[in-house]
């Protein structure tokens, strides 16, 4: 068993996620490296410390310069918030490091073009964690349209859909509200949710050609929770755009923080000539597909219960019937990163794939300024 | 086109759901017979005659026994409350009418016998309005059993809630209330849902052998609308039991008045070798099926929309993805009755199927009484 | 009872719906007019004859002028195809009758417009069949949002999904194919089934202030069943538009006739302030509402069966848990077509209402045509 | 920070969840003890190596009474087959340690009576993995019927079906099918599926009073694993049974192996006087709520997505709307146990909760062979 020494920088919600998943990818998965916990680093050296201790980290840094400095680190886990991206990514690639960033990869396309070439120069193999083409339904999508299941796909339609920043008294900025905060996450729901939908859109549908937008700010001024004084918010609290893939397929999508009800539903629905699928984050264990060679009399939406040992990731967890999670995604995510270091391939989907992604979303807000249908540029 | 001249008794619930139907098989089936609305019965002149105002009836009769001497009237249609029902039907097949008879035939197995002898004496041709034999989602699930689809039926689920009784200061008996006073109804929930469960059971099924039943009322003591006094309740409030059918299936019924949110949930289940099917009376326009032949890591269980031109009944209605709704159970079930008249065939399910219905619910009420399991007799 | 003499146009699918509403009306509402079928209009008179025998019909025309000039009949029901409805409008408002109309109104909003001149100066009573209003549940929602139980509206979403017209093989044109061809047709899905969408979001979220819109013609070419030779298809087969309300309230539209697993699925989605609603076409008789005053652990989508006495006009019908269906909607209409005349009050959709739709999809049409944002312009 | 050092007995699918459980309890509680794994136990030394290199165990045993007698065991985990259960526990209360132990108990009441008795002879603490009570939706729904939001409650139904067993050709006994081996399982369906929801039923709605029982066994001969030979099922492969709870309510319990499409489907429904309540272990996440103080035109079925920051459980983990499975279960019966002991509480379900289960279970086999009415007997 070959380890590799992991350096976690940042301990919110999603540290903890990544932290779990570097855990449980050994108990479950048949790998030949191990993840080791070797530190974490975060500016709270208290916080950082008791993080530590409830995670099994071995140490601790304050300073995330001095952890990419390291030997004894081989991977850079980038859990902090989206505008530390880039600048620790170019000094972990430069130093050698494998890494591992969550998503978003950047503020924007310029940001992570530069990322990109950065760890393309340095040949390190990285990872973002668009962790939803982890969930076993949504690679089951994946594997029936690869297999041409579908025919000629028609539609695409995906939706992120939450509801709690409705509120006027909720401030921006700070610890838990970053993502509100247009300076530091660079964009509002586009980056934050509509990323996860044009990454599983790319991956299950091919690349997007152009887009028409729209964006709205419901509430103009909030608090800033750094400055203490009512600011003019920055982000996207709702974005809707029209689109055609290159293969022809026509597309909406939309997200917005205040559809009253949904917490967290990303769905998506692909029409194909021959078959449709259907999928939802609040039952992320389910895939809906509607497949019209079935006898005509019995056609009808089949709810796929995708906890089988025949599923994808399935036969390392329970047995059929029982659920797996959010967190399994990343678990997952990690799995399947360690096996592509054990077989030498591309992890997927890499700071390339990423950047692609990031440069829809910069063509959906350009659109979204304009009013017109916008070209998504080629990565280069 | 031949004509059949309708005597209605009855101008309840029941009444208008029987009236829209004659109205309606003409106008959406091509049949050799036409129903004209003759006479309506009822103790109320007003109300009889405002009643054959609104629903085109040509006369109007107080005395069911004079509707029956009409020598201008070939059918009669009992859509009164059970304790009326089989005086009716004795005097109307001695008349050497056709009849129509609401659901159950009769208030036990005793009447049900006394009115099979007499119709089968008479020769006239009956029907009982077990209607949901002709939701379409249901006819489907009859054809598939039939074709073989499911297999050997391990198991077979029913269940009939409603919650509309719970209110302690619900009166019993009079005009809307019949259904809560044990003299004119015969029972509870048995002879109302639980038989419309048991008709569907053995028409998709096959024959019950024996029974295991637990009932229970609830409110003791209810003011009795005639009387005006508070008297004791002499119905099943709710009523569940076991049961084996002779083709081995196992099998639990259960029906109540007291299960809060259910209005008038009537499902089924029915789980095969090879498949299950799944009911539900309060989404009718759909059936769902699991088919374990289906690809393994695709099985799921299927919503059919049972709307469309190929599923029964359907054709003659609309257009795909267009729902009907309960009334239309009626109006399949006269023109099934017209199209057997037509072919000179048994219009199903008869006096005599409703009879065999009729000592299962009398076998159950014995049971629950004697805490045992018992045997259903044969009707002779 | 004061009657009103009926001649109605057309009938193929809507020539039916529309026959049943004029039986069924007073069966089950107490209404001060009762509609006569005193005539039924088309051109073959073989089919006509037998439309008039199945369904009731006094008599017989073969040319609607014809018809429009007779004395005896005070209403004229438009259930042709939509190059028809102008002329026969225009004819009809000049002869003094009352005029219903088949959705859309017209062709274009030029049409529409002429028509609207025509019955405002000729002061006839007119409704057009936007007949989703008039389901229960989607009334319920009216009455709603009427009441300020959603507060400010910040999402409205609405999608009609068919799965009709994919084959390559269907020709277009023709008697049950007009849909299809735009000379007869006007366009596509913009008219057939975004304008019940629009129709809908206008009553129950106010009038839209812009569109931006992409639309898409996936099969090229068709024979065409009147010149029997392979011609250009004209009309969207699939559109998708961004819009915003004249609130503010975003907004996403979207119908395709290429999605598989749809038949008729017309879906909305409205989030408020307070409380979400959703409605479906496939499962018309509920209403799914969040309301976030619910207590907090508490909260969850409620699905309303809309089958009660105390939801929107369903005390005219059965019992609570027991469904209507898409047939009621039209019954609805007509039933408040009457009471309207009764009152002395503007039938709702009228003419008027029916034009700012068509105003709506022709701004639809011109911005995908323009890829543009195009303003709707105002009804004159 | 005190630990507990841990010794597993049995590495299979329970061995597993548990192992899981140990790990994440502290990563996701706070918590004043720290599980340890210091040992696991099983015959085949090189499986049971493999597995303590897979799940960081510190030591290996072959011998179960080799592991009670270790000074450095705290406590005894046991996840070996059912009836190993009465002697592992008989000599780890002996021994004075704590012991957690998989569900049954044991193979019967007899069996469990005497474990009862040791543990609380010696005064050691147990628990008994009946984890679905640990399931935030189904810890919700005590909390509510505890609130008294149920009123009285009328009825209480619950089943539990898979599909697993359907097949012929399936053989009992030895490693992964020792549960359709009666000697080793005690009982079939009963013991396995039931004894979870009798247990739930317990903890919501209080003791049973008497049930009435049907078993089955489809496939009456197997090939055993073990033998070699066709031998006799012994086991149960269905169970329904009618009961009263000691405080009114009628319940139906059913349970089987032969219900095509449910691989793991566990259900309650709990009907009150005021509101009632539906799980679904396939959807576990989801908790249905129907309340009838809610405005009457309003009131609906709710779907609550029990992932809310103020639902049980669920502040230790992600962000309201993202799921979390069947494992968590135990880490939370981990982490109450733990929590427990902090507290100087008693754990619960402890072996004499587990006792009660198990006389019902036998209750219920008494009644099938019987087919009478039986007594659920006091545990002493």
């Amino acid at each position: 068993m070959k380890t590799i020494n992991v350096g976690l920088i940042g301990y919110g919600f999603m540290g903890r996620a990544h932290s779990n998943a570097f855990h449980k990818a050994n108990h479950f998965f048949d790998l030949e490296y191990r993840p080791v916990l070797k530190a974490i680093c975060a500016r709270d050296a208290a916080k950082a410390q008791a993080f530590a201790s409830q995670w099994g980290f071995e140490s601790v840094e304050t300073d995330w310069r001095q952890l990419v400095r390291r030997d004894d680190i081989d991977l850079i886990d980038i859990a902090s918030p989206n505008d530390t991206h880039r600048d620790i990514a170019l000094a972990a690639a430069k130093a050698g490091k494998m890494i591992l960033c969550e998503k978003p990869l950047a503020r924007d396309g310029i940001e992570a073009a530069t990322m990109v070439r950065a760890v393309e120069k340095a040949g390190v193999p990285t990872m973002v964690y668009y962790n939803y083409r982890r969930i076993p339904a949504v690679t089951l999508a994946k594997q029936l349209i690869d297999d041409g299941r579908l025919g000629r796909i028609f539609h695409y339609r995906a939706k992120f859909l939450q509801d709690w920043t409705i509120s006027k008294d909720l401030p921006q900025g700070g610890a838990s509200l970053w993502r509100l905060d247009v300076k530091v996450a660079g964009s509002g729901v586009t980056g934050d949710l509509l990323a996860h939908c044009i990454d599983t859109a790319i991956w299950l549908n091919g690349s997007l050609d152009q887009v028409n937008a729209m964006t709205e700010t419901f509430v103009k001024q909030r608090k800033h929770n750094l400055t203490g004084k009512v600011e003019k918010v920055g982000i996207d609290d709702a974005c809707a755009f029209l689109a055609r893939f290159k293969n022809g397929s026509l597309a909406t999508f939309e997200s917005t923080r205040y559809a009253r009800g949904h917490k967290a539903l990303y769905t998506f629905e692909i029409n194909g000539e021959n078959a449709s699928l259907f999928w939802d984050l609040h039952d992320l264990h389910r895939l809906q597909m509607f497949d019209h060679r079935d006898e005509g009399r019995l056609r009808g939406w089949r709810s796929i219960h995708v906890t089988d040992g025949d599923h994808p990731y399935m036969k390392q967890w329970w047995v059929p019937g029982l659920q797996i999670g959010f967190e399994h995604s990343f678990v997952h995510q990690v799995a399947d990163f360690l096996q592509a270091l054990a077989r030498k391939e591309r992890p997927r989907p890499d700071f390339r794939d990423a950047l692609e992604t990031q440069l829809v979303c910069d063509a959906v807000l350009k659109s979204a300024r304009s009013g017109r249908w916008t070209k998504v540029p080629a990565p280069k």
